[in-house]
C-alpha cells in the first residue's frame, strides 16, 4: 500500500498529498487499512458491509473528512487528496473505499451548497456538515431510481412534501444516517422541478432493503431504499432547476460528486499488481518471456493510469477552487477532462488486473486469490456515473464535433 | 442456443456436425439443454455439482458418447463434433460443458488405448470403456498434482502397487466412480516412469474432497482428491515411457485430451453474445454508436473464434484418423494448431463477454444477470490445460524459431 | 512463400488448392514469383505499374485463369483457389496481386453473367471472355466515381450510348485493353439504371491518366480513367435494375468481385512474418523475452487470419456454386461472411506487421527494408470494396440487431 | 496547431510552458510554423532537409533556446518547454522537429557539462555553447556506430588523437557545422575508455553522407558521418568512464537527451486528431456510429498521452534541476518514468493516428494526405533511443522483480 513520504515528484503521480488536510486524513486512514484488507475476502464472500470499520471511521473523524473545519469537520477540500485517500483504501478494499466516496463526496457537494447555495440550501447544507463533522450523521446520496420507478415529491396537506419511489445503488446505506434522495417535485400545479430531499433512516415510510448482489463490490452495501409517503419537512429539500433543461454549469457539480471514484479503480490495479509481483517475487526464479513483457506493459500502464488521473485532478480542483470565468465553461471544462480519464481508466485498470491473472496463472483463478475479488471488483469502473460507455462517447464525440455546427 | 439443420457451409463455423454419431449426441443433449440453463445460475451460486444432469447423461447414453459402438457406446470418435457438442453444453452452463469433457474426452483416449497399446493396456481400456458405454462407469481423470505433492505408486508386497497424493482440479470428482490418477512409479529400483493407475471411487483409502471454490467455473466439482496407499492391482495401470522423457508424439494424445474444450470458451462467447442481443432487442430502441460498434465487433470476433476452432479441429481430426506418416510430425502439427488457436480462443472470448457487459451496462453486474456468470467462467479459459500462457509462449515461439538452430 | 504439398489438413489454413484448376493456375504462378519479389521495392519506390509481369502472365494463360475452359481459359471458378493464388502472388509483391484481382475477379463475374445473364448479356460476357481467355484482352473494372463526379450514359442520336464521367482506382488500368465501367444511364426519359457500359482503351474519348500516388499498393496502378464522350454501342453495355433498387440478391455478386482481395492482405501479413523470422534467424542469438511473445501472438493471429479467410471462403464458394435456396438469403449468407473477415483481417494483419517491425526494431525502418513497404502496403486493406469501416459496422449491426424489429 | 494563452489547468495537459524561457521559445517558433508545415510534404517526398527553416531558426536564436543566458543563449533549462516546443514544431513537421532536439538536446547536456563537469569538460562545453549561442555553431551527436563499425579514437604520434569509425542517425547533420561523435579510445595501453569527440564540418577526413531513405521522417537528415582518420585536438574530447562500466547515474544525462523526443510523437499525433476533425467537419454530416466511437476513444487517448507525458517531464524536471539525493536514485527514477511513459507514447500515438486514417477511409491513404505522412512519421516512436521495445521491456521488468533478489 501506498507510503507518504514527502517526495514533490509523485504528486503527478496521485502518491502524494496536495495539502495538510490531505496529509491528516491518509494519517487516519493509515491505522485501518491493516484491519480493511484482512476483512476484505470474508465480507466479499458473505456480501457483508464492513460496519465495524465505519463506525471506527466515524469515531476518528474519517467521516467528517471534507466537511470544513468551522462545522466541525477536516476540512478537506482538495479532490487529488480525496482521490488519494480512496486509492488508499481501494487497495486495501474496493467495496469500502466506494461507500466511503458517499460520504466524502457528499461533503464536498455540500459545502459548495454552504457556501454558493440560495439560503434555504445553506442553512440545510450547514445543518447536514455539523452532523457529518460531529460524526452524528452518515450520508447516504442516491441518484438513480429503480427500474420502471420515478420517485417524487408530491406537496403534502400541511405543508411540506410527500416523498415515494425506490432508489436503486445506494451504497453504505447499510449503516447511513441520512439520505439525500434526488426527486421530481409534482401534484402542485407548477412543471416539475429537480429536488434533493433530506430524509432520517427513522423516517416512518422508510426502508433500507438488503438486496445488494453484485458480480463485485459487494461489501459496499448498494442496495436499494424505498420511500413509501415519506414525509419531509420544506426546509429538508434542495430545489433546482425545471427537470429537462439542461445545464453545462451543472456539469461541475456532477463531477465534484464523482470524479475522485477514479482513485478506486486505479487502487484496484495498484492492488492487483503489488499482489502479482509479490507472488512472482516467492517463486523465487526469473519469469518467463511472456510474463517479463506483461510485467513492462501492467507497468507502464499503471503509470499511464495514475498520472493521467492526476491530471484530470489538478483540472477538476484548479476549476473548482481557482477559476473565475464562465461558469458553463468550468461545468464542461471539467466534465470532458472527467470522462476523458474515465475512458483510459476503464480501458486499463480491467486490463492490468486481468494482465495479473495472466501472470500468475492457475492459482489467481481461485476466490481465495485476492486477483479474484480484484477481477470483479474492477468491472465496476465501466458503470460509474455519470455516464456509461455508450453516453461517454457520445458525450465526447459532441464536444470534438459539435451536432449542427 | 444451436440449431443444427444441415447446411453443409455451417460446419466451418462449427455449428454442424459432421458425423452421423455427432448428430445423434445433439440430439441426446437437446432434451437436456433447458433443464442445464434453468439450474445454472443456482448452482453457479451455492458451488453445487448438477449430478441429476449427470444421472440423466448417464442413463441415455450422452456418457458413453465417444466409446466405440462393438463397447456399448455411441461410437463418436469426430473431435468436431465432441467440441460442437461440449459448445452446446456450455452455451446452457459451461460448469456442466467442463465435468462433461472429462467423460468424453476419455473416451477419446481411451479409445486409442484400445485401438493402439499394448495388450495390458488393451485390455484395461477394455474394461473401462465396456463400463462407461453401459453407463456402469463415469471416469474422472487427473493430470495435476496438488501443490507440493507428488502422487506416485509404489510396488505393494504382495504384487500391485500402492497409490499415495493428492490431485487437483478433479472436474466430475463428485459423482465419479472411477479415478484414473497419474502418477510416477518409484520404489521398485528402476527408474521412475509415468503411468497412470485406475481406481475405484470405494477402494479403501480414496477421497473425493468438496474443496472447489473457484471465481467461476463453479459447478464443475474441480475438486480434490487424496489417495492414501490405495491397493491398485498391477492390471489396473497403464505403463508408460521413463519420467522426463520428451516424446513429440506424446503431443498428440495431450491434444485430443484437451482440445475440445476450446468449445466451452466459445460457447460462452456465444451465450453471452446471444443473451446480449437479446436483451437489446427487448430494449426496443435503435442503440447508441458505441453499441453498435461494439456489436459488429463482437460478431466479427465470434466468427473468427468459431472457424479457427473449426479449422484447428479439421487438423486433429485429420491427424488422428487419417494420418499415415511420422508420429512425431503428427504431435507437433496437432498441438501447433491447438496451441495458436488456444490463445486466439482466450484473447477473443473473454473480450467478446466484456463486449457484452459494455453493450448492456450496469443491469449486467447484478450477480443474477447470466452475463456476469459468463465473465466469471469464461476466464478459465487461460488456464486450460496444457500450457498456460507463459508456457504456449515458449512454445510457439521455439516452434518458430527453434533454440539452437 | 508458400509451398503445396497436397497434405489435406491444410486446405482449412489456405495452404492448399481445392481444385486441379488452382493447382494448375499456381503452378504458373510459381515460375514468376522470384522476378515480382525481385522488381517489388523499386516498383514501389517509381510507383511503376510491372508491365512486363503482366504481359508474361497474359502469354502463359494467367490472366485467363477464371476464363471457363470452353471459352479458352483454365477454368477456374473456386474462390479459395483464387484467393490463394492471390495470396501467393501479395507474398512477392501486394501491388501486382491486386492488379491481378482486377482480371480474376473479372473473369469470375462474367462467367457468372454468360451463364446465369440475359440473352444480351450472355453475349457480351461470352465475348470479353474468349477474349480474355486468348490473351487478347485484359480488363480493368471501375466502380467509385472520381469525388464530385457521376458517370452517365445518354442515349446517342443514332442509336446506343454516350459515355461521360471519371472513374478512380482503376488498379491495372496502365495495361487494360477494355474497362467495364459502371455508370447510370439518364436523358432516356426513364428512371436512371443501372449500368456497366465496356469501353476499348482505343475508344475516342477515353483516356487514361497516370495519377496514382498512394501511400502504399505504389505499383498497382490504380490511376484514373476519364470518359469524354464516348460512343458505347448497345451490345457493349450490361444493364441492370433501377438505380437506388436495394436488392440482397445482388450481395453475391459484390462478394465475389471482392472476397479474393482478402487473401492479398493475408500474403502480406505472412510475408512479413516470414522475413522478421528471418532476420532474427541471422542474428543467430536467443531473441529477447518480449520478442519471443510478439512472435507467439503474431504465429496465432496468422493462423487465425488463415483458417478464418479459408472458411469464409468455403461459405462463399458452397453458396456461389451448390445452393439452391433463395437468392437474397444467398446474398445476405455470403456478404454476412465477408464483412465479418474482413474487420478480422484489417484488425490482424496491420498488427502482425507492426509487430514484425516492433520485432526486427530500427532496422525495418529503413524504406529499403521490405518491412516497411509491407507497413504501407497492409494499410490498404481498410479501405478494400465495398463497405469501409464506418459502414461495416453499420452493415453488421443492423444484421444482429434489424432495425425497426 | 497548439495556442498558449495562460490558463494553468492546461500545464498538465502539456499545452502551457512552464517558464518565461519557454514562452519565449514559443513565441519565436510561432512565426514559423506556417511555412514549416507548407513544405512538409514536399520535404518529405524528396526526402530533403529542411534547411532554409534551419537558417531562419539560426538567425533568430531558436537554435540558442537552450544555452544558458550568459552564454548569449535564450537559457530555456525547463525540459517541459523544451518538449512542448517540440510538439509544437512536430504538429507542423516531425521531421523538423527531430532535427531540433538535436540542437535543444545538445544545448541541454552541454549545460551540465558546463556546470558539473571537470574542467576540461567544462571548458570545451563552454567554447561550444558560446558558438552555439552565438548562432555560429549547430551541433549534431551521433550516438549510434554503424552496423558492424566500431568508431574509435587513438592516440595520435604528436598528442591528441585520431578518429576512424562511422555513425548513423545523425539527423540534422546536413546542416551540422559540428559534430559530437561518441567512440572508444584504443592503442594507448590503457583499457577503452568511452569518450566524446567534437569534430568541425571541415575537418580533413570528415565527411557527411546523403543517404537518409527512411519509412517516414524522411525531412530530419538522419544521414551516416564518415570519419576517416581525423585529427582531434586533446581539448575536443570529453572523457567519460571505461567502457562497459554501468552507472545508474548515468541514466540521468540519457535521459535529459532523449526525453523531449516523446513531445515529437505526442505533436504527430495531435496533427493527425485535428486534421481528421477538420475534415469530418468539412463533410457536414453526423459521423457514423463506428466514426463518434473511435473519435471518442481518440480524444481519451490523446489526453491521457499529453497528461502521462507531461506528468513524466515534471519528474524529469524535478529530478535534473531540484533533488539532492543520491545520483544513481536520480537516474534510476528519470529513466523508469521515461521508459514507462515510452510505452504509452509508443502505444498511444500510432493507435491514434491509425484511427485518423479509419475515420476518413480511402482519401487518407493518398500520398498527398497529410495523415498518410503522420501514419509513417509515427512509427518512428518505437525505435526512440535509448532501448527499442525489447530491451524496454528488459529494463522494466528488471526494475519491478529485481534479477537475484
Amino acid at each position: 500500500m501506498a507510503v507518504h513520504g514527502g517526495d514533490p515528484s509523485r504528486t503527478g503521480e496521485l502518491r502524494e498529498p496536495r495539502t495538510p488536510e490531505g496529509h491528516a486524513l491518509l494519517d487516519l486512514l493509515t491505522g485501518h487499512l491493516a484491519q480493511i484488507q484482512a476483512e476484505a475476502e470474508e465480507n466479499d464472500r458473505k456480501g457483508a458491509f464492513p460496519a465495524e470499520t465505519f463506525m471506527n471511521f466515524r469515531k476518528d473523524g474519517v467521516l467528517g473528512a471534507t466537511v470544513p473545519a468551522e462545522l466541525g469537520g477536516l476540512g478537506l477540500s482538495c479532490l487529488h487528496d480525496v482521490c488519494l485517500a480512496l486509492l488508499t483504501v481501494a487497495e486495501a478494499d474496493a467495496s469500502t473505499a466506494l461507500a466511503l466516496h458517499m460520504q466524502l463526496s457528499r461533503g464536498l457537494t455540500l459545502t459548495y451548497e454552504w457556501k454558493h447555495g440560495g439560503d434555504a440550501a445553506q442553512r440545510l447544507a450547514e445543518r447536514l456538515l455539523r452532523a457529518m463533522g460531529s460524526g452524528e450523521a452518515v450520508v447516504c446520496t442516491t441518484v438513480k431510481d429503480a427500474p420502471r420507478v420515478r420517485t417524487t415529491l408530491t406537496p403534502a396537506p400541511g405543508g411540506g412534501w410527500v416523498l415515494s419511489g425506490r432508489k436503486t445503488l445506494a451504497s453504505m446505506a447499510p449503516i447511513a444516517t441520512h439520505f439525500v434522495i434526488s426527486a421530481q417535485t409534482g401534484g402542485d400545479g407548477g412543471p416539475p422541478v429537480g429536488a434533493a430531499a433530506v430524509v432520517s433512516r427513522q423516517a416512518p415510510g422508510f426502508a433500507v432493503l438488503d438486496n445488494w448482489d453484485g458480480l463485485g463490490m459487494r461489501a459496499s452495501g448498494s442496495v436499494d431504499v424505498v420511500m413509501d409517503g415519506c414525509a419531509v419537512p420544506e426546509a429538508d429539500v434542495f430545489l433546482r432547476g425545471p427537470v429537462g433543461a439542461h445545464s453545462d454549469a451543472a456539469l461541475a457539480g456532477q463531477t465534484v460528486s464523482s470524479i475522485t471514484m477514479l482513485g478506486i479503480y486505479t487502487g484496484i490495479a495498484q492492488a492487483a499488481r503489488d499482489a502479482a509481483v509479490d507472488m512472482l517475487r516467492r517463486r523465487g526464479r526469473t519469469p518467463a518471456g511472456a510474463v517479463r513483457t506483461l510485467l513492462a506493459e501492467i507497468d507502464a500502464q499503471l503509470y499511464a493510469l495514475r498520472t493521467t488521473v492526476a491530471a484530470c485532478l489538478a483540472t477538476a480542483d484548479y476549476f473548482s477552487y481557482e477559476f473565475e470565468g464562465d461558469l458553463a465553461e468550468r461545468g464542461r471544462r471539467m466534465m470532458h477532462a472527467f470522462q476523458r480519464t474515465k475512458l483510459i481508466v476503464n480501458r486499463f485498470a480491467p486490463d492490468i488486473v486481468d494482465g495479473c491473472l495472466t501472470m500468475i496463472g492457475g492459482a489467481s483463478y481461485s476466490a481465495a486469490n485476492p486477483l479474484s475479488r480484484f477481477y470483479r471488483d474492477v468491472r465496476a469502473g465501466g458503470f460509474m456515473h455519470p455516464f456509461g460507455y455508450p453516453d461517454a462517447v457520445d458525450y465526447l464525440s459532441d464536444v470534438a464535433l459539435p451536432p449542427g455546427e
